[in-house]
Order: structure tokens, then C-alpha cells, then sequence
């Protein structure tokens, strides 16, 4: 099947305890394991050992991201993949990465280092898995489980080609300017809108991650946990026009990017891609206010 | 009893079909009655002949704004209250007004002409009053009914006072600046959060109208509604601090202010004033973002 | 403006233990104060002393309900109306009874024992005065306020009659037999569907007493909680016919019927009483079901 | 890949006018075509020609149930790997079946007509490809897709190794009788807690299909919707155990039991299977009741 999701973000902090603070306090994520500069979450339904590592580094930024694979052939196909692509690939060995087995790590076109993992250790959500009950004592936002990421690319196109004609993602929206180039893609491989996007900016940037909620009245009750906690929230709640999904954009303490996000469609592999132009830009990034604000499109990390 | 709720908010339209067009395709309201140079809305669970007169005229504005009294003696007593207080009052007689009986008007403090009026034509709202059925084929927003209207006024407080020993208004929520003056009022009858606000700005001038929403699925699809009609959102979806009620901000295609609205608490008049502080403004008036914007602040018809 | 709202509920409980367990752990009150046999409970957003008094007694039952009236007045006046209309009025003194002044107390037609108090004392409610913030940290069901109660009466018209000519309630809906004779009543004094309703039932019986919810999203959540606790259901999740609201019903441990409640309209004294025939009283309790379960009929403290 | 998801449920009813009349003015369906006795019906949120087909015969009942898989290759494999299993196959051509190409045709150990297809007309739907706007008028239920079904079947086991080692699912719940034997099962490829369900019952039956939904608020609009229309709901709106999904299920006027469906978790292949105990069943299928009533569990077509 190759890649089943996104499986974890690695970013860099300069304030350890601030991060673990909002991490656990106001997102609701468990810490599930410390080192000396890292720290490792996840989500309350999430099995695998974390979805959001942190470091420490007195700069503001990502490490790197890794998507999951099914099997041991998956990654071993994909290395291959990458390789005959142009593209060096680094082995991580079983025991050389918290938390997770045998890895590779490469850089993608647009700058970021890309891990793909198979193995990840189980540690188990919050619900049993023998006649299990509906959680009802989750403190702070708790999503469920990490959703998707957006990465900048200064040639968004050649990107989106890696990704879907080398690592096999599909395409299931554009926004496409007049002469036909592509401004933003946004590409799945679990059967939802999107796992990662890619749009126009500067190489190796993150622009956001995004955890999944339920539902619209979890969105609200996501912004009052925001605003009770001084959390600058940087567009929301609204609607994005690609994906239909509802969502809120805000900082961590530190300064990264987060999105809440949910709804949209489920599509398969025949699902037809939906495309935007650039005049549409307003709406289809926020369908309520039809406008992109300068913010947005500028700070990355 | 005395004053019961906001009856009717009268304004003026430059362009009479784009209202009509407006307040039915995306406002959901029904027309009642229309003549020359007006046409007449209610709410589809409202019983009375209307919540919104639209008159022709050239210029965007307000003409008037009316509460509702329970009793034809309410109506005699409030009369003199406001004509002890030193203000004129004009009887408006059974048969001069449209879809109305007998009612007063007068010019408050804050040179805004109100009316008070006890008959209004009942002509019945969308539910059966024998063994009636959920409507399930309501169009556009659909609010069940109006709400609540804030108007601008130089000085607050003495508009307040007026509203309040006069007319028998409570105060549930107030801001006031560092020297202890009010900078707004928020005041009820009807057991609800308010019924009329009352802000710092020119006299005269009408910031905006409310219609009552049930939840926060309903101001989803509101926004749903107003941008595939592309109507301008001012702010939200959001939050407000004073209410703690959901809303957002619109202007109909004239330039009018409208807002729709719900949740809040539900105050009797035991219910003790909440003061906000004119350092929490931002979260006074707009949880979520913390920030109170430029256009909210100076635009007013 | 004489009654204002349904005060305080007065059960009794064969286990206080359990009793406090239950209204603070599943239904999220907070305890006041307690005596000897007594706990003292009230919601999260109420301001008053308590909503909801235990007793331990063997039997489970009610002692009495309260309704609070506005004013020392009205308090004067009701009891000369109660007087007027036959019936014997005890007065209790401030110092007698816990967390509040002078009350008055009689038997209503239906045997109940009924309570108007002017004076509770103010605990205050979990949001601040001054610049609140929206609670985001509430624990079980956690209901803002108490709503309303049913009691049952063998003679609906006549205690209908009392709460209206006498008490001054006003008729929002009624569920009428083939004869005309009223099965149930539901009246109100707070502008909302009801305050108090009254079915057709052995007298002196308490059907169940119910808790505010804001959204239907409250009360997927209150099932949650109540299916993590294993409390038994009784209806619902479902909708009203009357009152259109959407509700829960459900038993405390000791087999107190509780409801969660949310929606509906809201009703002026100029609201049209709601008519129900016998025939379509399913839809009028259950608007899904469209059914009454026997339990719901035959049940009652 | 295989296996994407359920393609179309083909049914038979009684009354072809009355189907067409429940299935697009109550489930607010579009018809694609229709034939001398047969109508194609799909959601609006659907690609390909239907998701339901409706056979006109004096039995209600089931003709067969259809899942698409992605490639040519994957229809030879999987017929292949029926074939082996020594299950009979017979391929329909092209041409052969209204609305798509060339399928494979077996009878299950559960007695059940399943199709395979590839080819399936792309009818498109209701939001644009270019560019789109969320649906703000859609009438009846209106569910935006198909989402699983539920057949009966006399040896649980041995139906689900069939459909996890010939067809790929993949087992994400189960419940299991005292002896270690499953009671039913809950399968899927499409990402999703379920596409199929295979319950303890008369081999041969259908016990329902489903609708996705995707809130809770989309939930009580439907109860709104049947209970309008006077549908009999069979239960809900409630939660499962299984899968944490809010549901409703009613029957259509023909006697076959709908469901609708939203929630539950995002599974991929390195789900752990969720495991119930018998003496859980109540839970396991109606979380919130805690019991399954006997028409749930009898009631079959």
C-alpha cells in the first residue's frame, strides 16, 4: 500500500517547558517520552509513540517530517524510488531514533528532509481496545489525532511531482495561476483531502500542521480554549473553500504555526481533482472572508 | 409589564429590489406587506406583521426603531414617563401606521427616534398553533426571529440612564473607560442578554440589527450562505465576551450592518451587571481575536 | 413583575452519599453547603445559593419546589392571592430555612407543597464579574442552569387554573382530550417555553425536574457522561413536540427522574398558546419516536 | 490496490413510485436514470452514476451489493483469487449493466450476490470541479455519499476469513460470544471504522445500508426530516459502541431498514482490532440504551 499518513512533525523550540506547557496544557497532546533536548507527544486516539517531537534549539523551526509506510517492502521500494529519482537516501537503523525502528531520510525538492518510517512502537490510545467507553475527561483542545502539514516550495510544481510520481501521493486539489503553473497542491494518501500541501514560498519552510477535530462545535470549543489560554489565533473559526473543511490557524507560544481542522470529503483514487485559479485565491483559502490576510502568506517557520 | 422586546427596526434602502431580494433570497425573511416606497419583513417564527421595514430613500440610514409594550395602559404610562423626563412625545394613531395600532414616538437622549407600540397585526408564524411540525424547508439563513439592535450615541451614559430610569430597561453588561464612564451599555427586557446596546459614537447613527440564531451549527451555515451569496462578512464566525453569544458581522448589499446571534445567558433582574474594562476591549467585543477592528468601530448608517 | 423563576427543587434520597456523588460527578453541581440530612446544590452559571436540595429520607420523593418572586412585594401580594383563593399560607422567617429569607409556603390543588421566596443568598457562578472569561475546564454534564420541573395532578385544569388566575403563569402549550379536558399544561413566567409543567398523574407526584443545556452538541455529551457512568436512560437523545425542544431523560441512582433540555422558543406574554389534540400526544412528548413508553407515563417520586 | 469501497446496494420494492417519492424527497437523493423497472439513484456529493438501485418486484428484498475497485487488474485478480477460493464467477460485460462496465459476479458463504466493479459511468456531482461552492439548498436528508451496509450471516467466522483473505478487508471490530466464536464483525478498506458488517442472522439478508452524515447536528436535522414525513425510526438518534458512530436507522415506507451514520475513528492497516464481549452487546450496539430491542435483531429483508 506505500504510505498510509502523515506519522510525526519534528520542530525546534527555544523554550523546552514552554513547549511541554502549551503542548500538554492547552493542545491536550500526552507526553510520551523525554530525552535530554526532545520531548515526544501524541494524540489521545493516536497508537503510535508520537505524532509532534520537539527540540530544543534556540532558533524557531522544523526538522523534518515523517509520513508512515504499511510494510518493510514499502520502504525498501520507496528508497528505491528516491534513489532512482537522483536523491540520497540516509538509512536510520533500529535503535539510532526514539521511539521508531528502521527509517530512510532524504531531501525533497523543495529543501525539507523527509523521513518515511515503517516501524513506530505502539503505546496505545486512550480507549481500550476491549469494549471500550467514549473518553469524557479529555483536558485542553484533545484532538484526536495529527491530520495533515503544509510545506512551502519555491517551485510548487516540480514538488508536487515528486511527491505523487515518486512517493505515490494523489492530487486532489490545485490552485493553479493564469498561465497554468501550479500556486498551491494539495495531495492524499489516507483517503482524506489532504496529508500534505505544498504551496508557494520559501524552500524548506513549514507553514503549519494541522490536528484533526471532530466536528464544529468542537472548532468553538477549540477557540475558547485559545482565547482562555491568550493564544494568538491567527485566522478563525472559519471555512477554507479547498478541502470545504472548518478550521482556526493560531501560534504555539513559540511561534509555530497550528491548525484545527475538519470535515471535507473522503476520496479515493478516482476522485476527479478540483481545481482553483488565482483569482479565486480569496475564497478558495478562506471561504468565509474571501480574502487572503498578509500574515498568512508571509510567516513560516 | 412594560416594554417586552425589539418590535421592529425601520431603515432606509437606496435600491428597494436589491433589498427585497436581500432580506427573502439570503436573509430568509418573509414579506408581509408592501406599499409605494416600503416593504415589510418578519422572521418565520414571529406571529406580528413585522421585525424590519425597508423604506426607499437615497440615503442608507435609520428611520426609527420600535420595542413592543404588553398593555394599552403600559403604553399610557410609559408615555408620561418619557414626557416627565422633559421629551415630546407624538401619538401615532390606529390606522397611520402600516401593519400597527396606536403607538408613541420620541427622540432619545441620543437623537435616535424610537416608538413604543402595544397593537401590532398578528398575521402568524410558520408553525401550526394546533399539533405543529418542525419546518424542515426554511431558505436562506432563516432566522426564527429578531433579536437585539445597537446604536451609537455621544454620551453613553446619559442614554443609558434614560433607557434605564425612564423606560425600565436593565442593565446586565457595561464598559466603562479608566475614569469610570460608560463607553457601552448592554440592557434587556426581555430576559435575554440585551435587547438594545448602546456604544460610544455619532448620535443618530445605527451600528447594527440581530437576528436570533438556535446554535453554532446555524452561524456555520450563515456563513455558508453569505459567501456563496458573496456578502461582505465584517467579523466572525466568532465570539463575543459581552454575551458570551456566537455571532457574525455582515453588511446586506445596501451597507447596513447586520449580525446574527446566539447563546447567552438568561438573566431575570436579579441578574448582578458584568463590568469589562476598557483594557479588555478586544475580548470585550471580539473573544476570539482579542482585537476590536477599525471598520467595526467607525462604520455606522 | 411577581414570579420570576423556578428557584430550587426539594427531593428526598435514601443515600445521601450517593446522592452527592451522583449530582456532583455525573451531573457536575457544585455543593454549597451541607447539614445534618441536607446537601445544597446549584449550576455552574447560577448565582443563587442552590437550585437543588437533598433530604435523606427512606423514601424517595419531594419535599417541595420554590419559584423566586422579584420583589418583598410580590412576595406580600402572592400571598394574599394564595390566601384569597382559600388556601392556608405558612410563613417561614429569614434564619429558618438554609440559604435563604423569608419565604412562604402552601399546599397547591395538585397537594404539592409549593415555596415563593424573595431573598437567597448569593454564592455568585463560576464566571467573574468583572471581564469573564468562558469556562473551560467544567467537569460531568455540567449544566449552566436549572430549567424547569413536571409534576403530575390528578385535576390538570383545575391546578392549570391556580398557577394562571392565582400565580399569574401564562400558557404556552396545552394537550387537550377529546372532550376539551386538559391532559397537560406547560406555563412559564421566564419567557421561555416553560417553568413549570403539569401532567395528568397521581397528585402530590414529581415527574422529573430538568437542567439547561446550550446546544444539541451538550446533549450528545450529556449521553456520553451518562453512558460512561452507567446511568440509565429513560428517552432520548430525541426532540419535544411541545416546547420543540431537544432532550434527555434519565434517572438519578436513587430513581429520581433528571432531564437535560435545550431549545425551543421564546415566549412573551403575547404568545399564542399551543394546541395539542390526544391524538397526536406522541409526537407532542417524542416528536421522533412518536410514542410514549409506558415507563415515561407510569413512573413518578 | 484493490478493493476502494461500496459502490451501489441493488434492491427490490413493492412500490416503485412510492420508492422514487422516499428516496429523493425524504433521503434527498438524485435519480440518474431510470429504466422499465429499475431506478439509479446516487448523493449529491457522488462522482459515479448510483450508490442505490431499486428493482420494481413484489418482494422486498436484496439483489446484490456492488463494491469498486480501483484497477482492470485488481477486477482479474480478485476474480481470480474467488475462483480459487472455489466460489463460481461470472463476469458481466460491458454494456450488460445500466451505468457501468465490465464486473464480476459470486455468491458469498453467506449466500449473498456481491459484484465487483471497475467502470462506473462518472455522472459527476453537485459541486464543481472549477473553483466550487458548498451546496447551500439541498433538500430532504441528503446524505453526501453511500457509506457501508450490514448483511446477516448464519456463520459469522467463516464469512469474515472470506472477505479478509480473498477480497482484503480489514478487520477493525469484533464481537464475540463466550466460546471465542464472533457474533459480527466490522470490516473495511476504505479507510473508514466500517464499509461492511457482517452480523449473526439468516444467511442471505440484508439488515441495512448507510448514509454518511457528517455531524451530529446533520443527525437531528434527519430525525427532523422522517419524523415530518413520518417515517418509523427504528432507533436513535443515538451512539454506537462499535465504531463510535451517532446513528439513526428507519425504515423506508418499503420495509428495507436505512441507517444514518457519522464519526468514528480514521483506521489504516495497523489498526489493532477493537474486540466486544458478548455480555457488552447492549453497549457494543447502542451505546447510550446499553440494549438492542428485539426489532433490531429479528427484523431483516
Amino acid at each position: 500500500m506505500g504510505i498510509l499518513r502523515l506519522s510525526h512533525v519534528d520542530i525546534t523550540v527555544p523554550d523546552m517547558d514552554l513547549a511541554k506547557a502549551y503542548y500538554t496544557g492547552v493542545m491536550g497532546l500526552d507526553i510520551t517520552e523525554t530525552t535530554d533536548d526532545r520531548a515526544f507527544f501524541k494524540c489521545w486516539d493516536e497508537e503510535d509513540h508520537h505524532s509532534l517531537a520537539v527540540r530544543y534549539d534556540p532558533r524557531v523551526g522544523i526538522d523534518r517530517f515523517a509520513f508512515k509506510v504499511e510494510t518493510e517492502d514499502d520502504l525498501a521500494d520507496l528508497e528505491k524510488a528516491v534513489e532512482s529519482y537522483g536523491f540520497h537516501v540516509h538509512r536510520v537503523s533500529r535503535g539510532e531514533e526514539v521511539g521508531q525502528g528502521e527509517s530512510i531520510r532524504f531531501e525533497t525538492p523543495s529543501g525539507h528532509e523527509m523521513e518515511l518510517v515503517h516501524e513506530v512502537d505502539k503505546v496505545g490510545g486512550r480507549m481500550s481496545k476491549l469494549n471500550p467507553e467514549i473518553p469524557i475527561d479529555l483536558q485542553g483542545i484533545a484532538p484526536p489525532r495529527m491530520d495533515h502539514m503544509l510545506i512551502n516550495a519555491e517551485e510548487v510544481g516540480e514538488s508536487a511531482k515528486f511527491f505523487m510520481d515518486v512517493l505515490g501521493f494523489r492530487m486532489t486539489e490545485q490552485l493553479v495561476g493564469g498561465d497554468g503553473h501550479q500556486i498551491g497542491v494539495w495531495m492524499e494518501r489516507s483517503h482524506s483531502p489532504h496529508d500534505i500541501a505544498i504551496v508557494n514560498g520559501p524552500n524548506g519552510a513549514l507553514h503549519h500542521f494541522a490536528f484533526w477535530l471532530d466536528d464544529w462545535d468542537h472548532v468553538r470549543r477549540s477557540a475558547d480554549i485559545l482565547a482562555y489560554n491568550a493564544i494568538q489565533i491567527d485566522v478563525g473559526p472559519t471555512r477554507h473553500g479547498v478541502t470545504r473543511g472548518n478550521t482556526i490557524y493560531f501560534f504555539d507560544p513559540m511561534g509555530t504555526r497550528n491548525e484545527v481542522f475538519t470535515g471535507g470529503y473522503r476520496p479515493d483514487p478516482d476522485f476527479p481533482t478540483i481545481t482553483w485559479t488565482e483569482d479565486n485565491i480569496g475564497q478558495a483559502v478562506f471561504y468565509y472572508e474571501g480574502e487572503v490576510n498578509e500574515r498568512f502568506v508571509t510567516v513560516h517557520t
